[in-house]
């Protein structure tokens, strides 16, 4: 059987997830897990309010209700308006193109900007998809690690993974797996040399502005986007995450306002096409109809916050090496002993399950999902604190 | 500002959908429509079943009820046993990848057989995104007439443009914009010269059996996929034609259970990982525990067959040159004068509204629409005859 390059390119890039999660709770019969703190998944009742909004916008209410959608006229203004009040830059509904969640969002940016062998740099430990989103393409990732110790933007790493074939950097922030948000300094930083580079080869370089977390932020901390000080930004995100529903797809692609009118006008007119040929890569009727509520509901990032507090408290104490994140649902370490394989065996004997840094390919580390209840936090404490001596 | 390759062709790949969509209304007042029978959207209210089912679905029963969602076992259960039953192969689940509409599975199919470069062939006149999503993904789209007079396969003609670089050729059956079906006799010839061929280039050449109107059959006509009689066939299916709303995106990817089992476990694994890269590329989770339900559903068959014998006996009578549709949502014919521009426009002066012949690549043609209400057709029928003339 020969299956398509990109197509077995795409299964390798993922391999040790498919692994990790087609194996990790095999022969675990379900009343022995007590804490289950591996995917961004949700452990509680879906939003009374994320339902009711739903339900009301299935009910039709004109014949094309049901229609093929692509990037609607109310929730391109919606978000537009949103967006505009929240990072400070002027954008307008033709900016925002509606996609099936940030994954729709990311795979609409690769698939405008990236021809096969082209490279696009991703940051490690990072987001476990982008390898495969991009060999899906064809294209290529480049791993660079974020600097040692603060997992911080190291810029000079970036630098120097640029190539004549460079076309993308993907920022994350804040970032999953390790809840970092990048500073303003250290993106203008970036800018910088991203517009020094971007006039050595000849052709700008973009920033993906990989930002579902964005609204998932603690202790009231600023959030810049990297859109804010570098023109040449693609920004993706989705609802799934503020509204703990990825099982609903709905986010948005959003043009740079900063950009020249040439290349807002050349990347707005290229969005419709290419979603159309991806596949059809637009939000479903209902949720499209659903933006003006979308926005207004979240997840209980308090509460959030305080699972990441007892948890960082809780492991810090018992020696753990541990970041404290500003945002996401994530919580990183250094595993004790320096082997997550082992590490997250010998808290799976206990009930207790979180990712191996392997998937992140930093195998030294590990993460915990807040997504978990209280009680499964509390459940899971005795088995990290008897996992403390490595 | 410089697009990638693949964008930049995929929009000149639909430039002509894009500009008759964006074009075709303009200047008219909705008071002046006297029928819209241009896409294949719904104009009547959505089935009440199915705003029933889909609702009932929105109400969650468990706290993963919005988690991510793959190709969910139950769906893929329900569809293999109906598959099984409806064309007489052995589907089992695993041979189901649910998907985001007809589009996901086409999209699916591509990525897993093709590399940059690599050829696929369409119809001509065939549907219009074939080559937009062709592309996308860096690859070439090679149109092979269909028999002319009959719309049928031309089996020599599709020999005639295979090359080392062909991997895939889509059979759409039932046919958009003609409403043919193939017959087995024929099928069976395609699939002896495939084998053949596939031999001498020494790699299988598949078939992606574009389905999506396998069951909006006219008149009880018989339909064989061509799963039946060539093993190396996927098959693509939406539900958004039987129930009218594509705004709701569900449909599939099957792999043919008269492959080989190491080809079938080939495809299987590949498939889920090239969903992902592909962005996220599955039903959202309503629709997908909906499934069982929307299997019995289905728009009012016999109504659209009555659309179609007014519309093809008027226009006949009024001696139009049309090809008679065993199935479909379409009605296809020569435009009197043999210009479909021309001719369209002197309909559009009536407030009617057809496709020209140019957005399937046969400017002699056009297409109508039979999506529109019974009340649309007979006040379309004056215009139809004033137009008769060329």
């Amino acid at each position: 059987m020969e299956l398509s390059e990109r197509a077995t390119a795409t299964s390798n890039a993922i391999a040790t997830v498919f692994e990790f999660f087609s194996g990790y709770r095999t022969g675990v019969e379900d009343r022995d897990v007590r804490a289950d703190l591996t995917f961004g998944n949700p452990h509680e009742m879906p939003l009374p309010s994320l339902v009711s909004t739903i339900k009301a916008r299935m009910e039709p209410r004109a014949t094309n209700w049901f229609a093929y959608k692509t990037s609607e006229e109310e929730p391109c203004t919606v978000i537009a308006d949103a967006l505009t009040a929240e990072l400070g830059l002027p954008f307008t509904p033709a900016d925002i193109a509606m996609t099936q969640g940030a994954f729709g969002a990311i795979g609409l940016a690769f698939s405008l900007l990236l021809d096969p062998g082209e490279e696009c740099i991703i940051p490690l430990p990072g987001w476990f998809c982008y390898g495969a989103m991009l060999r899906t393409r064809n294209a290529v990732p480049v791993q660079v690690p974020l600097a040692e110790g603060t997992f911080d933007l190291d810029v000079a790493a970036i630098e120097a993974a640029i190539t004549p074939r460079t076309r993308i950097v993907v920022i994350n922030t804040p970032h999953n797996p390790t809840g970092v948000i990048y500073g303003r300094a250290r993106l203008e930083e970036l800018a910088a040399m991203l517009t020094r580079k971007s006039a050595e080869i000849g052709r700008p370089i973009f920033i993906l502005s990989d930002e579902p977390y964005r609204r998932i932020r603690f202790d009231g901390i600023a959030f810049t986007s990297p859109a804010a000080v570098y023109p040449h930004t693609l920004i993706d995100y989705s609802y799934g995450k503020i509204l703990l529903a990825p099982g609903l797809r709905i986010g948005y692609l959003a043009i740079n306002p900063l950009l020249s009118e040439a290349e807002k006008v050349a990347l707005r007119s290229a969005a419709q096409p290419s979603q159309i040929g991806g596949g059809w890569n637009f939000p479903d009727a209902p949720l499209q109809y659903a933006v003006r509520d979308l926005e207004t509901l979240s997840i209980d990032i308090a509460e959030l916050q305080s699972k990441r507090d007892r948890l960082h408290g809780a492991l810090t104490q018992w020696g753990y090496d541990m970041t404290r994140p500003d945002g996401t649902f994530y919580l990183w370490g250094r595993a004790p002993g320096g082997d997550s394989v082992n590490f997250t065996r010998r808290l799976r004997e206990q009930g207790v399950f979180v990712m191996p840094g392997t998937l992140f390919d930093r195998p030294t580390d590990f993460r915990i999902s807040l997504t978990g209840t209280a009680e499964m936090i509390e459940a899971s404490l005795s088995a990290f604190h008897a996992a403390a001596d490595g």
